[in-house]
């Protein structure tokens, strides 16, 4: 084992607030000296962190659901990391933990932060970057919004766009648990193929490739009873023609506008919400928190039975960071966008 | 009285479906000889008819929550008459009903159609427009949509747009009578003055004279709870704004949008919907037929009790129709537009 102090934590901090695309100009590669957890804390090695789309509106500056990164600072994200050193009893050195670990090497937890950075530690029997998938956020996110917002009921018909991420899969897959049909929305033919042949959608309309709209209309002959978005703009448009009455839509979020440098482009078919007496309806997945451990129970068991799977695309490398934030907005990643960055 | 045979009943037709405002190209003036009511049949003179924001939207082709009025057809329009020949026996000479009476001066309801009209006799004592108004269909919109899909709760803040309007008075004085803080959004300062002053509001925003946002940080310090839409546009982006966690923002109409001759601007800001966890849904009030009596009941005991206003604007002749219409679309009427068709 390494003597700690002899650690050096490379770290990428948020130089400036990006309009449009982030580029490396809105970085700083900054190093600093790892130090040892002071009483009751614990330091925890960095093995990968998740790469998601939200990351982007913590760029921006303003209120959301949760303060921006300022500028300076390590920039947020959550990971799956190894204890290295720990003065708290509940963690022991060599245990993995899912954590707010940010886009950092090492990071270091005092004692007063380790219960509300909501730490805890994982089965790596179920693979470790499962943790920033199906069982990690995305997951939790498609669990809960997908099961209390939309409320499926079996038969319905479910379509969710940004089917191969992170969130579409864990929505897609719960769905035909529960007994309803799945449409998934993704773009290019590899992705709407995995979709359909290993996650067991019963389509995929690729987004790519041609109309939308004509995709619903031949893949949703009853329209579309719950829609869960995670893409925004024409998409959502197009959704809101089929949709039926009393319809769910889930607002997860808008990927195909969060680099915008113009203003949102609205739902302009949002009446159909009138004529549909449909609602539509925000989540953010921090509000379901006591019941994560449920939710994880239930998913880590079809995991174990095969029910259901888990696809991450790792990239490699803390300095390719910026590089590979991009690719969640070009379509790029093929399963939930991961970051090694070390080995164990 | 007067022999039927001898009447002649005046009627307007959807002669074109319009672009954008209707104009008297799209109309028709027409005649015919009234018939007598067959067997189980009722024979209805017309008094008043309501004029609705909604009646834009059934002169145009497609679907929607109900279909449109077919080229040639007379125009659909509910209204209040009185009954002049009748061979059913629930409705007498010389009662006074809320029908489906389509803009005519006679209108016929034969006993086929009697039950799915659902024509019933009104308490005149409370008067003939009152019935069209709060105890019509749009108060009927205003009650279930605020109390169905708004669910207030006591200090609630809620927001309504059209606030003198027919469904917005509706919404405004229900919300105080539950304990609301209520803020309209009205064109000019006689409205204003009138829903703070008359109907007890809170305050009211005149969309006219200055900026809706200010307005709305002014009067609503706490954010809104629950945005009454009758409008969409530029109003609808900004209350979204201003939204408060679990926020429910009931989509009733869009009178804004319903001449465009360009798309309609969906609600830019309705990422709002994610970051505050709120609900945007729509509603259609034939949905509620089966407790219109309770909402009618409750509302009828407050107007006895002074509790509660109705305020109507009555436009005169069935000849002036089509100007009348218009007043909606430009603001002109100042509470719910009526039309009436003939006295008693």
């Amino acid at each position: 084992m390494t003597a700690i102090a002899s650690l050096i934590n490379h770290q990428v901090r948020l130089a400036a607030r990006p309009t449009g695309l982030p580029t490396r100009a809105n970085w700083n590669f900054t190093t600093e000296p790892v130090a040892e957890p002071g009483s009751g804390g614990v330091l925890i090695k960095t093995l990968y962190l998740s790469l998601d789309p939200a990351m982007r509106g913590w760029m921006n500056e303003g209120k959301s659901y949760i303060p921006p990164v300022e500028i300076g600072a390590v920039m947020r994200a959550g990971g799956i990391g190894k204890v290295i050193a720990s003065h708290d009893p509940a963690f022991a050195v060599g245990d993995y933990v899912n954590a707010g670990l940010d886009v950092q090497e090492y990071c270091l937890i005092p004692e007063a932060q380790i219960k509300r950075s909501g730490m805890f530690k994982i089965d790596a029997r179920l693979g470790l970057t499962t943790w920033l998938n199906v069982l990690g956020m995305p997951g939790m996110t498609g669990y809960f919004g997908l099961m209390d917002v939309g409320q499926p009921k079996a038969g319905d018909t479910v379509v969710v766009s940004g089917a191969a991420g992170a969130v579409g899969q864990t929505v897609g897959q719960i769905a035909k648990l529960k007994g309803c049909r799945v449409v998934g929305i993704a773009g290019g033919k590899a992705k709407c193929d995995w979709v359909v042949n290993e996650l067991g959608f019963d389509a995929c309309i690729d987004y790519k490739a041609g109309d939308v709209k004509a995709g619903l209309k031949e893949h949703c002959p009853k329209g579309v009873d719950i829609y869960f978005d995670n893409v925004g703009g024409d998409i959502l448009d197009a959704v809101l023609t089929r949709i039926t009455r009393g319809a769910r839509i889930i607002i997860c979020g808008a990927i195909s506008q969060y680099n915008n440098t113009t203003p949102v482009k609205g739902p302009a078919n949002y009446l159909s919400l009138l004529v549909n007496r449909a609602r539509m309806e925000g989540i953010v997945v921090f509000d379901y928190a006591d019941r994560y451990p449920l939710a994880i129970a239930e998913m880590a068991g079809y995991l174990k039975d095969g029910k259901m799977k888990s696809r991450e695309d790792v990239a490699q490398g803390l300095e390719n960071f910026p590089e590979t934030l991009l690719k969640l907005f070009n379509g790029e990643n093929f399963g939930k966008l991961v970051l090694q960055v070390a080995k164990e």
